[in-house]
């Protein structure tokens, strides 16, 4: 387990229900785990029926954020300000037991709960899509072609406050009963881990142009 | 592009709306994103708050499966046969563009929406909790200490049909307009890969056991 469990649920509706104690609400567990995920799903009510949709997702100071065309249903629908449940996990391994009831697996999950704010200022939207694009590629916005105002104009950037969120984290081995550790079968972790693969130059690219730095995803962050 | 795109999709609400050129219907795209996915999730409408909880899914026949205890909030409000929204994403990869606007991502996601039923019936069960086990551990179930009436009671297993789903499917490389293709930066694919590590045995694991067979989770399925 890496997070603290000092703090507390910022409301009934984020607390952790269930094997409450791999609960986290402080800041930077949920920071952390949001940073390594790169996809997140958006939940929210479309004709009274719940729907998720995959997207990326950024964080910047307290808020997270996503984006996309503004003819997007979903991003249409939350800049309407209706809830949204914002989810990212990020699988760590196999837990392999000697029962299959014992089975589990280790992960980084977030939920985070709010109303979505649409951002409306193009400076500030520039900002903002230039911290997400050097997360994940360190220094490559100021190489880019610059983005111009139609571009600008044709993106919807949401946020949402990290004000009621909660992690849920599991790390370690299995945790069998005592009467299953002789059954003769092997046990412990499978670790899964995202890799970067060797980098596929589009067609016809110019010699000599440097390599991007890629941050791998789903890093466990240092011990702090 | 690995998906056939002649089906159609099989209501309104599943058909996928931006860049529906990236959409697939059929089955067997929708079947190779379910079966390459660890993890989902599930998306319901909790006292009219979107919540999306990450879980394990897999897929039997015609239907995707999840599971989790009786006890679980999810499960409980699940079995109450309110409408879901299923999602499963695998990222593939980053797609550098020479510009900001022209970047984007590698994926398969599914999305399915129905109503859940609750599986009762222990034998079918057992019989679906052998198939998610042997799903990513072929043979494993075989091998474990047996599952017992107690553990079976205290598991709930919903399912849900897959007849009102849909895949959503990019592949390739970046989609510069012409006047960028100049400008001086690296452009093409990243490809991020779910890997195995090294299995990390128990402490205490008797010597000589030996060691699952464990599928990567992400995998694309061979060309059919």
């Amino acid at each position: 387990m890496t997070a603290s469990r000092t703090a507390r649920a910022p409301s009934a509706f984020a607390r952790v229900r269930r094997l409450a104690d791999r609960g986290a609400y402080d800041r930077a567990a949920i920071d952390a785990v949001l940073d390594a995920a790169t996809l997140c799903t958006i939940a929210h009510v479309v004709e009274g029926r719940p729907v998720a949709t995959p997207t990326f997702h950024w964080r910047v100071g307290d808020r997270v954020y996503w984006h996309g065309s503004v003819a997007s249903r979903m991003l249409r629908t939350n800049a309407v300000g209706g809830e949204v449940c914002l989810t990212v996990t990020v699988f760590d391994g196999w837990v392999l037991a000697r029962s299959a009831f014992n089975h589990t697996a280790n992960y980084r999950s977030v939920l985070c709960f709010g109303r979505p704010e649409l951002v409306t200022d193009p400076a500030e939207k520039t900002r903002l899509l230039r911290a997400f694009t050097d997360h994940w590629f360190p220094g490559r916005w100021g190489a880019l072609r610059p983005i111009n105002r139609k571009e600008l104009g044709a993106t919807s950037v949401l946020s949402l406050p990290l004000d009621e969120a909660s992690a849920k984290i599991r790390s370690g081995g299995a945790d069998d009963p005592v009467r299953d550790l002789d059954w003769p079968v092997w046990a412990g972790v499978v670790p899964v881990n995202q890799k970067l693969g060797r980098p596929q130059p589009e067609p016809g690219l110019k010699r000599g142009l440097r390599r991007p730095r890629v941050v791998p995803p789903g890093r466990v962050p240092k011990a702090r």
